[in-house]
C-alpha cells in the first residue's frame, strides 16, 4: 500500500517509548506530579492487568502505596496548598503538562469549565453590543521593535517566529502576545486594523471581542495561573468621546463582577488598579480580585480604559459630526483561562475539586448500588430512569454504571470531581421508589438526605432547589473567608503585620508610588485595587497621616 | 500621570501613518481589493466630511467614480471569479487581510458564519460521544525533525519559534500546523499525550475534539480558502478494534455530509480518496468534495482511518480484556475556515454574497421607509415592533433604522452582504397593517410579495416558511449545477476533453498511482474521490479497459 510506503521512517525512527523518552530528555519540572492510573481503586493491584514498567515502579512506590491503602491521592490542602493545588489538576483531570515546557493540555474535564465560562460571557458580550471576530496571531516584529531598546524587560516575555518557508524571515514575526506592562501587542495590530475600518463617527462605538490563544514567555509556570499559552477573550473597543470609553471599561468589569458572583460563586473584589499597576498602555485599569484558599489574591479579570494612548500612536481616527479629524477612545478586556484556576483554588477541599453547580461539566452524578445479580437491572434502570427525568429538564447529569469499580471508589471519584449532587440508587430505593441525594459541599452524613421521591416533579424540584442552595451557600462561604481574613489597618505597622499573618489589609492611602514600591519590596503584598465599594467617613493615610480619599487593599498575589 | 509618563516613546515613534506605511513595507500582495468605504453610497462625495488623502485620491480614481455613479462594487462573478470573490470578501466585510503577508483578520460578519459552523458541529460532536479539549500549540522540534531528512518539501510548511525568553531556544518550537500530506503535526503531540491517558480497554474509545488556530507556510494564499493561519476543528480518536476506528471515520465524514447539505446548502459528493491523495499517515481518508462557482473543487472536509500508524509509531497501547498489550487504532477529521470560502463560492451571484437561512448571521432584513418626517415616527415604530415578533420566535433580525442612507442604497448593501429576506416598511404598510417581503434568491419583481399581514402569527409562518424555501431552494439549485456540471466519460480522452472545459469527469478507474499522477501532469485534475454512490453494473476502467470496481470523480481543485 503506497499509505504505508510513505512512513517507512515513521515506524522506525520513533520507538514505542518515544514519547517518555522525549518528555524526558525536555528536562521539563514536574510541576503535575505523575498521574495515578489505576492509583484509584482499591482493588487495581490484584485485578487489573500488566502495565509498562513505568507505571508497576509508580505503583511500588511507599507513596501510591499509602495512597491505595487509604484510597487518599490528594495532598491535603492544609499542608501543602501548591501540591494540594496540582494534585486536583491531575487526579481531577483537568490539565496535564505539555511536551513543551510551562504549556498546558487541558484536559476535556478541564475544558468544560472554561466552555461554560465562554458560554455565559459569550452571551453577555452579544447582549453589550459586541461582536467576535479574528485576529492573526503573527505581528510583525516592527510593531513594536522600535520601542524594544526603550523598554527594560522587553524581549524576556516574546516568542518569536524566525524561520518560515524553511528560510530565515526577513522580518521576525511575534507570536501573537500579552505583554502585561511590558508590550501590548495585540493592541498595535487592533489599531492597525481600527485605522483601516474607522471612517466617519458612523463608524463608532466599534465594539469587538475574540476568543484566542496567547502565548507569554513565562521562568515560572503553573497550571492555569501562569503558562506558556493560554486561552482568554480579549474585548477591543473605539469610541467617539471619553465618556463612552469610561462608560465601556466600567460596564465590562461590571460583566465580570456579575459572572463571577453569579455563576463562579467567587466574591470577587472589583476596584482601580493604583498608577504603579496600571497596565502601561491605559489611563485606567479596572480589576476582580479574588481570594484564593490560601488567601493570595488572583487578578482574575481586568478592563483597561485606554483613552487615546493607541490611537495617537497609529492615528487611528475619525471625522465627527462636524467634519474635524479626531483620536478615538479606547478599551480593552480580558478574562483567560486563569479564571479556572481560580475556581479551583476558591472552592476545593481536602477530598478535591468543589464546583459551583452553574459552571460544573457534571451537576448530578448518579450512582446505582447492586450486591446480587438480580438486582442489577433493577436498580440500572431506575437509574437511566432518573437521569432521563433530570436531563429533560436540562441538567448535565452522569450516570456511572459501570461495574468495573465499586460504589465507595466512585463516591470519592466524583467527589474528588467536585460534582455538586450525587443520587445514590439501591435495591431498597427501588422498591420504595425512592433516591438518596448527597451534597458534595456538606460532608458526611449531615449532606446525606434518604428517601426523596423518583416521581419526576418532586424529584426535579428538590434537585434543582439542591443546586441554587449548593450555589449560594459556596459563595456564602467564600464571602465569610473573604471578610474572615481582610483586616482594616490604619498604620504601616498594622499593614505589615496583617500580611505576614497571610491576610489582606485595607486601609486609606494617598501615599506616593515611591512608597507604594516601598511597601511591596518590606513586605510583598501590592495594591490590588482601590476597590469601588468605599467606607465612608474621613479617612486618613496610613503611610503620611495625610488626608486620603480612598482606601486600598494590599495583599501577596499569583 | 504614570501611565502616561510611560509612554514617552510610543507616541514620538509611531507618527499616525505608520500603519499604513508597515503594511506598505511589508510588500503585501493587495489580495484583497482595497476597501472602498463610503463608495457604496450614490450621495457620499456630496454630503460627507473630508477624508484623509489617502481615501480621497481613492474616490478621484475613475475605478471608483465608475462605480459609484452605477452603485457597482463587485466585479461580475462570471467576468472574473477571482476578483469577484476578493470584491465579495471585502465589502461584505467578511475579512481582511493582516499585516503579515498571508494572514486573515476575520472580520465580524465572515466570523459569524464560522461560528455558525461551530454551533452546529459542536452539538454533533458531542452528540457522537466527543469531548472538546486544548493541545498545545507549541510542538518541540524533535518531534518530527528525525523524518525531515527523509521527505522532500518538509521545511517550507513550517513556522519555527526559534527565540524565547530573550534568547536562542535549545530546541526549536514549530507553532501547531497542519501538514496535508507532508508531517502530522497534530497526531504526534495527540499521540504523545494519548500514550499517558490510554491504559486498559477501559479507557478506550478516547474520543476528542479541539477548535484551534493552525499555522501553515503558504507561498500562495487566498482568504479562507488558502492562509498561513487559519481556524479549524480537529477531531482525534483512539478505539479497541480496527472495526470502531472505521465506523468513526465514516461516522464523522457522515456529520460533515449533513452539515454540508442541511446547513449550507453545498451538495458535496462524499467518498474516499485515491491512494495517492491519502493523508501520507492515514490508510483511509475519507473526504467531502464541494463544486464551487467556477466548477473547480474544494475539498471541504475530510475524516482519516489512520489505523495503527501512529499508535505504532509513538507505542500508544492499551491492555485489552485478556491482557494483552495493543496498539489503539485511531481516526482524526477536520473542517476550517476555508468551509467559508466554500459556501461564498458556492452561492454568491454577480450582487454579492448569498448565505443559506440556517448558517446567516443576519436572516431577515427590515428596511423602513419614509420620505415625509411625519411618517417616519409610524413606520420605525411598525419595523421595531415587526423585527421584535420575528426575534421572539427566534429569528435573527436586522433593522436597518439609520437615516444616513437610503432605502434604495441599503437594499443593494444588504443584497451584497446575502441576507436572505429583506422586509420593507413604508407609510402604506402601516396604513394597511402589512409589508412586503423579497427573497435575496429570486431577483427583482419575482422575488418580491406584497401585503403580507404583519399580524404575529400570519407573519412569523410567513417568513419561516420562506427561509425554508430558500434554503431548499439554494440546494436545488447547488445540486442542478453540480450534476449538469459533472460528465460520466470511458476513456481517457474524453476525460481530457470534460475536464479542459472546466467541468468534473467520472469514469471507472483501476489503473496505476502512476497513470493517476499522468492524468493530473497532463490535465491539472486530481481524482477528487471515490464516490460513496457508485453506480450500478459492471465497469472498465477508462485508462487501461481492465474491469474496474468504482467510478473516480476528476477534477481540478483548489
Amino acid at each position: 500500500m503506497l499509505s504505508s510506503l510513505r512512513l517507512p521512517a515513521l515506524t522506525s525512527l520513533f520507538s514505542p517509548s518515544f514519547a517518555r523518552r522525549s518528555q524526558l530528555s525536555l528536562r521539563q519540572p514536574l510541576y503535575l506530579r505523575p498521574p495515578l492510573a489505576a492509583g484509584f481503586s482499591s482493588q487495581s493491584a490484584a485485578s487489573s492487568p500488566p502495565e509498562t514498567e513505568d507505571r508497576v515502579d509508580i505503583k511500588k512506590s511507599s507513596q501510591f502505596q499509602d495512597r491505595a491503602n487509604t484510597d487518599r491521592v490528594i495532598t491535603p490542602r492544609s499542608q501543602d496548598f501548591n501540591a494540594w493545588y496540582l494534585d486536583v489538576i491531575a487526579n481531577a483531570e483537568l490539565a496535564d503538562y505539555g511536551p513543551v515546557r510551562g504549556t498546558m493540555v487541558i484536559r476535556p474535564y478541564g475544558y468544560a469549565i472554561w466552555e461554560a465560562i465562554q458560554d455565559y460571557l459569550n452571551v453577555k458580550f452579544k447582549e453589550t453590543g459586541h461582536s467576535n471576530m479574528y485576529f492573526p496571531q503573527f505581528i510583525p516584529y516592527s510593531f513594536i521593535e522600535k520601542e524594544a531598546s526603550h523598554v527594560e524587560g522587553f524581549s524576556p516575555e516574546l516568542a518569536l517566529v524566525t524561520i518560515g518557508g524553511g528560510k530565515e524571515l526577513e522580518e521576525k514575526l511575534v507570536v501573537h502576545i500579552w505583554l502585561w506592562q511590558v508590550r501590548p501587542t495585540s493592541e498595535t495590530i487592533v489599531n492597525h486594523m481600527f485605522t483601516q475600518w474607522i471612517h466617519s463617527y458612523r463608524d463608532l462605538p466599534l465594539m469587538i471581542n475574540q476568543w484566542a490563544n496567547v502565548t507569554r514567555w513565562e521562568m515560572r509556570t503553573k497550571p492555569f495561573v501562569r503558562t506558556l499559552e493560554f486561552l482568554w477573550q480579549e474585548g477591543h473597543t473605539a469610541h467617539a468621546t471619553p465618556e463612552e470609553a469610561e462608560k465601556e471599561a466600567l460596564q465590562m468589569i461590571d460583566v465580570y463582577t456579575k459572572f463571577a458572583y453569579e455563576q463562579a460563586a467567587i466574591p470577587v473584589i472589583a476596584g482601580r488598579k493604583s498608577k504603579v499597576e496600571t497596565f502601561a498602555g491605559a489611563d485606567k485599569t479596572y480589576t476582580i480580585e479574588a481570594m484564593m484558599g490560601d488567601r493570595k489574591a488572583l487578578q482574575a479579570g481586568t478592563s483597561h480604559n485606554l483613552g487615546q494612548n493607541f490611537s495617537r500612536a497609529f492615528g487611528t481616527q475619525f471625522t465627527d459630526e462636524n467634519g474635524q479629524r479626531q483620536h478615538v477612545w479606547q478599551t480593552s478586556w480580558a478574562i483567560s483561562t486563569r479564571f479556572v484556576g481560580g475556581i479551583i483554588m476558591t472552592h476545593g477541599d481536602d477530598a478535591g475539586l468543589m464546583l459551583p453547580p452553574k459552571i460544573a461539566p457534571i451537576q448530578v452524578v448518579i450512582v446505582p448500588i447492586w450486591k446480587k445479580v438480580d438486582e442489577k437491572t433493577g436498580v440500572l434502570n431506575a437509574a437511566s430512569s432518573v437521569a432521563e427525568i433530570l436531563r429533560t429538564v436540562g441538567l448535565k447529569v452522569k450516570l456511572d454504571d459501570t461495574d468495573q469499580r465499586t460504589p465507595g471508589w466512585k463516591f470519592n471519584f466524583w467527589e474528588m470531581k467536585g460534582v455538586p449532587l450525587r443520587i445514590e440508587i439501591g435495591p431498597r430505593d427501588v422498591s420504595s421508589a425512592s433516591v438518596v441525594i448527597s451534597r458534595r459541599d456538606v460532608p458526611g452524613k449531615q449532606g446525606k438526605v434518604f428517601g426523596i421521591s423518583m416521581e419526576p416533579s418532586i424529584l426535579e424540584a428538590y434537585v434543582k432547589d439542591r443546586l441554587d442552595e449548593i450555589q449560594s451557600s459556596l459563595l456564602e462561604k467564600a464571602i465569610t473567608f473573604r471578610d474572615s481574613n481582610i483586616v482594616d489597618v490604619s498604620s504601616y505597622k498594622e499593614l505589615k503585620e496583617v500580611i505576614s499573618l497571610g491576610k489582606w489589609a485595607r486601609g486609606p492611602w494617598s501615599a506616593s508610588d515611591a512608597e507604594e514600591l516601598r511597601v511591596k519590596e518590606e513586605t510583598g503584598a501590592t495594591i490590588r485595587c482601590f476597590p469601588f465599594e468605599q467606607p465612608q467617613g474621613t479617612k486618613t493615610c496610613l503611610m503620611t497621616g495625610n488626608p486620603a480619599k480612598e482606601v486600598a487593599i494590599f495583599a501577596k498575589s499569583y
